[in-house]
């Protein structure tokens, strides 16, 4: 089933880690998880969202910021060691300092032998109860963007991303052999059984959807376990369940919901290509007719 | 859970039919459908793509062009009587002569008083093979549309559409309390057993991701039965699973694979409203960031 002008096949990771108050810890972790998805033969490993410390967005406190760090800068340098150590390209969510008052929810691109790639700024910002995020991070204005590594072209986007099917679109749009999502997404503990099935189902299926829609893998790495801001907070679980779908949407590889994870599958750029040209989606799109899609509404009833 | 600026709960009605060659036949049971629907509660009713006739677009043949008709024309005329009559509005996918050598597979809507509101031409055309409506069809030139009937705001779509999540983004944009597609989609019967259940799943996950993406219920209303247009060809079995889903995805009715079938779910404006108060994705569209929507394709690798 290789077709010619496809890219050659690669197996890529998702990371499903649980984090703890020591951010040394967490890193080390993250390494160690790097480590056995190499040994498993992954080229290409994506961690969860700001994997370094606590879901700290539960709450909104300017002493948070300190969290924040230069990207590139310290955290770059040591995965990018671990990149070429393991020769595995690594999509890694940082929490970056640009200047005084702008910081972002960023994720770097380091290529399997060291090199930094760049860096795609989470472009939307979600702010709902227990997720605060609008308090601490700009959004991104790097647009969206896709990263040639050795293995494979990695349209990278964060989290709340995953909602928007313009995000998916436009990136694979720039070429991506897969698109990838570091996540940290949970249920409230008081919602769960009343909501939770569902609203963990709509995750998957909007973002089985960006699969379908762009004949195109897609890969999530979320956060897992139960993390509370204060005594006060009802706190978040985050509901695991890290993903690997091909370019038809189907499942490759599932993550469970309690317990941290590494998954591997194999993504095969021919099997896009061969999706695309029975269902030529691409071909069809009426370019003529999207103007209004950056308008915010059409109608105000 | 009312919500003081969404509209009131209505029930909606998708007809799943099968076709034969007896246009007369078709549309009698297609009105026997809407009977049935109506004695069922339903108050919107969403027939099949082309219900009068055999999906002619099997193969491409001149003659067929004589199936098309005026819209509005004769066969509105008769659907708006069954609209009074049973109080109910109508979606009905037609065949619409435009002019010598325009052509367009066209929805109509028509109001519960039995007002014709208006068309929906189908704005992406599909073309391949065994589905062959490049030939026939002129793709859509009335945009994306909504229509306000007596019992709520109807978003229009047809069939290959319901592959575009730009399509679905701007109806709901246009207000839409929920999104129809008259569909006649199914298997080449030499792939069924190969990858039937993967194309299946792939068009109710996309469908579903519409519902999410937009916080807005998603009707769909398909063909059902074997249908060949000559013994050259291996034919298509429609595969019904006509669809009833809320507006986070979730299945309320769902129509068997291999049987005619009318189903009906209530929509709930008020549950769309509060869907997007807790997940408000058009509060947080980039649409700064999404002008390249509008071009073909981003990169050219």
């Amino acid at each position: 089933m290789s077709r010619p002008e496809a890219g050659k096949p690669f197996s890529i990771a998702a990371v499903q880690l649980s984090t703890s108050d020591d951010r040394e810890e967490n890193f080390a972790k993250a390494e160690r998880a790097i480590d056995e998805a190499a040994s498993k033969g992954a080229r290409i490993v994506v961690l969860p969202e700001l994997f370094q410390t606590r879901y700290f967005c539960q709450r909104e406190d300017v002493d948070f910021f300190d969290l924040a760090e230069s990207v590139p800068g310290p955290s770059v340098e040591r995965l990018r060691e671990k990149a070429h150590a393991q020769n595995v390209a690594i999509v890694a969510s940082l929490f970056e300092r640009r200047a005084a008052g702008v910081y972002h929810n960023t994720a770097v691109v380091i290529d399997a032998d060291g090199a930094y790639l760049g860096k795609y700024r989470k472009t939307h910002i979600p702010d709902d109860p227990g997720y605060y995020e609008k308090f601490y991070f700009t959004p991104g204005d790097l647009g969206f963007q896709v990263f040639h590594t050795k293995y494979g072209a990695i349209g990278v986007l964060i989290c709340w991303d995953q909602w928007f099917p313009e995000a998916a679109r436009l990136t694979a749009m720039k070429g991506a052999d897969v698109l990838v999502y570091p996540t940290a997404i949970g249920w409230h503990p008081d919602e769960k059984e009343s909501h939770g099935a569902k609203q963990r189902e709509s995750w998957t299926i909007v973002q089985r959807g960006h699969a379908v829609a762009n004949g195109v893998p897609v890969v999530t790495a979320n956060r897992v376990g139960f993390e509370r801001a204060n005594e006060r907070e009802g706190g978040v679980e985050f509901w695991g369940s890290s993903f690997i779908v091909d370019a038809q949407g189907q499942p490759l590889a599932t993550a469970p919901e309690d317990d941290e994870a590494v998954i591997v599958a194999e993504i095969d750029p021919s099997a896009s290509e061969l999706q695309r040209r029975n269902w030529p989606f691409f071909r069809d799109r009426r370019v003529d007719l999207y103007g209004d899609l950056d308008e915010r509404f059409l109608s105000d009833r």
